[in-house]
Formats: structure tokens, sequence, C-alpha cells
């Protein structure tokens, strides 16, 4: 099932204790229309506040179930959430492990002042960011490399920080919009997020294109920039 | 002074006993800034949920205030609300009653389910609109007019509701967005979301083309669409 959601509304994708999670809300939703408790799997576990445009997530059902069941728990979904296609798979099918690419987008407003109707959806960015510089920077993402300086430190411990980014670029939008696109074969914790911290540094001159290399080889998260806010990406889509 | 603001958050521009008000945040924060209580004057008093990208306001100062006035309340103001620049005024300018022309835009969002990311800034519309229709109809707008059938019923007795449209006009924007502008000066009470109530039946087939002067001439309410959610409503721009 193909899920959108408004990241703002929860406190991630994952089921947490205390905190409302997309998770949840699409559980109870699914649970309450087949009458029985059921678990989701998501093919990319979206942090606080990160929206979703092509979510996939997968459960397990027991009977067959028609194709247009996600019209039928819509109404059973928060208004954040909404359901836009469904289909059988196979049983070994795993919205998780299945996947072979993702695609992110990132938007930056570029304002000096805060941006009341972008708050929700963008980071705000108050400097001039020289663009070319941030394209020119985002070909050297492209490829198999380690990206463990973009992770999350807490969490790269012993991991395996390989990954293989097929396309990184910058689209500019209306509005003073500029969004980075970024696919790849899987992402590590916060690294979307912080390739665009870092991209940003390139843009506004703190770092220059030449340091982005440098940044990579270096495999150490201080390098790069910071871990730019959730509420401006999106998990735009998932190749099985 | 020109305010941009996400009117999601506020129950209308006007100061109210008991909800949150755009204006009473923006009067605390001059208030706060001056070190004096200061009441604002709105060019357009916006409902519940209508939001603004360039609503204008006055106020008295006795002292001189510097042009970058803007830049030093934004940090007083909330998130929901900038300050986008400001000017000294003649004493007998009134942002209110000096205004000469409006335009607002009323963004539909065409979506067969409902649209968590465009909910909070749209009207989700989810019967296809016969673009075509609606254009044409638009142009029976332009010209003075008694709007009386687009006015909430309980605000018009007795009142001159004449106004003059100088401009009114449908925009196909990406995401399947349309935006309605219209022009005029001066707006009814709920005229704007009451036309695009039916500017949307006549794009859906309820109305013909040929209905929209006969709503007009009716001058009654009972015979014009439904008004439209706020939320997809914006103050444009204000001219002098």
């Amino acid at each position: 099932m193909v899920l959108q959601y408004d990241g703002g509304d929860f406190n991630g994708f994952q089921r947490q204790r205390s905190h409302p999670s997309v998770q949840q809300a699409v559980e109870e939703a699914i649970s309450l229309k087949l009458q029985r408790p059921v678990t989701v799997v998501a093919a990319g576990r979206t942090d606080a506040g990160v929206h979703a445009l092509g979510q996939v997530i997968h459960f397990d059902s027991d009977s067959l179930l028609p194709t247009d069941f996600h019209y039928r728990i819509n109404s059973l979904l928060p208004d954040s959430i909404a359901a836009l296609s469904c289909e059988r798979v196979d049983d070994d099918f795993n919205a998780r492990f299945s996947a072979k690419r993702k695609t992110y987008r990132y938007d930056i407003c570029m304002s000096k002042i805060h941006a009341p109707l972008m708050r929700r959806y963008c980071h705000i960015c108050v400097y001039d960011l020289d663009l070319d510089a941030m394209r020119a920077a985002c070909a050297y993402l492209v490829g198999e490399h380690d990206f463990r300086s973009f992770a999350l430190s807490e969490s790269v411990k012993e991991k395996n920080t390989v990954r293989t980014v097929y396309d990184a670029h910058i689209e500019e939008r209306d509005n003073s919009i500029i969004s980075f696109y970024i696919t790849g074969n899987g992402f590590l914790h916060n690294m979307v997020r912080s390739i665009v911290g870092t991209l940003i540094d390139i843009g506004r001159g703190r770092f220059s294109l030449g340091d982005m290399p440098c940044i990579i080889d270096a495999k150490d998260r201080r390098r790069a920039g910071k871990t730019v806010s959730g509420c401006g990406l999106y998990l735009v889509s998932v190749e099985y």
C-alpha cells in the first residue's frame, strides 16, 4: 500500500509508547477494517516531522483483500495520512527489505525573514545560495561511497555504511524554493538531512565545492554540515 | 506594515476575547517593542483560517520609527506571522479605508482522495472540474454589480452590497492545484468564498455557465453555491 502523509503531526513512522506515530494510525485503521490486529512494515522508517509522498508499507492478510482496499481505509485514517493505492504482493515481498531504490526530496525556501506559509514544509534558509556550486557538489555524491560522514554517529558503530547513490540533483521551483532530490539503494539514519546541511554550507560559501569529496573521504560525521530539520524532507517513492 | 501569515493558527484577524487572533499577536509584538499599548488597523479583517501574503496594517506612533522597524518585531512575532516591510505614511492614511483595490487568491486542489500535505492551504475538491466553464463564468463577475447573492445573509441587511470587480481569473498550477484570483474595490463578508463555491458548482456541472449572471441578478444568497472553507483563501495584496 502506498501512503502519503504530513509528518508534522507525528513523531516519526515507527510506533512508540507515548507519541503519535504514522505506524500506529495506519495499523489502527487497517485493524479496525479487518477486525483483527495488523502490523505493518514500511519501506523507510521516516523520522519525526518527515513527510511522505509515496511511502510503501506491507502487511499480511489471511483473506484476499479487494484491490480498492485503500479507498476503504481512507475514511478511517486521520486527515494527515492518505492511502493512495494498494496491490497484492507475493508472500516473500517485504516493503523494507525488497526495496531496490528510494528517492527523497528536500525542500529549501530561501527567505530573509521567516516564512509563515512555508514553515511546516520547508527548511527556511536566510542565506543566498550559490546553486551552481551546490549542483556541482551533488555530482560527488553519485556512486558507491562510504557515507559514514553523513550518518548519525551513534547508529553507525561497526555497521556497513556503504551505500550507492544513483542520482542527486537540484531543481528550482517557484516561490524561491529549491528541491534537492536524491535516489539511492538505501540511506543511513539522518543521511539526507546531513547531506543537505553540507550542501547549504557549500551554497553559502562556508565550505568550498572541493570540500565535498574530502568530507566523504573523511568518514567522520564532524566534518560534514549540520543535520537540517525533518520538516523539509519527503520520502518521494520506493522502487522494487 | 505588510504582513504575511498562516491563518490556520488564528481565529481570524480581529481581536477576540477568548481565541487567538492575528491582531492580538501583532499588537503584542509592536506594543512590546514600543513599550506602550498599540492598536493596529488592517486592510482586510480576514476570517478564521484565512491566510495573508500581503495584509496591510497601520498604527500610530508618537516617535519616528526606523524604516527597518519590521525586522525588529519579527523576532517578537510567532512563527506563523512575518512582517515583510513597513513605511511611514501620512496621518490621514487608514489601512482599511484608504484601500483602493484588494486581491484575493483561492487555491483548489483537485484530488480524488484527501491530500494530507495540502489540507491546511487548499480546498480539496474530489470532482473533475471544467476549467473552461469556470473561466467563462469568471467574466460575469467583472464590473460593478450588486453582489448580495454572495454575502453572508446576516451581514447585508440594508447595507450597500454593490462592489466593483476589476479582474477575476483562474490559473493552473502544478500538483493539480488551480488558483482563482479576484481583484476588487472591496469585498462583502464571505464573498470570495461563496463565489468560489459557485464556480466549483459550475465546474462540476451542478450549475451551468449561464447560471452565473442569473445568480448575480437574483441578489439572493440561497441561489449561489456554498461557502468554501477559509483555509484555501489568501489576501494577496492591497493597493492604495
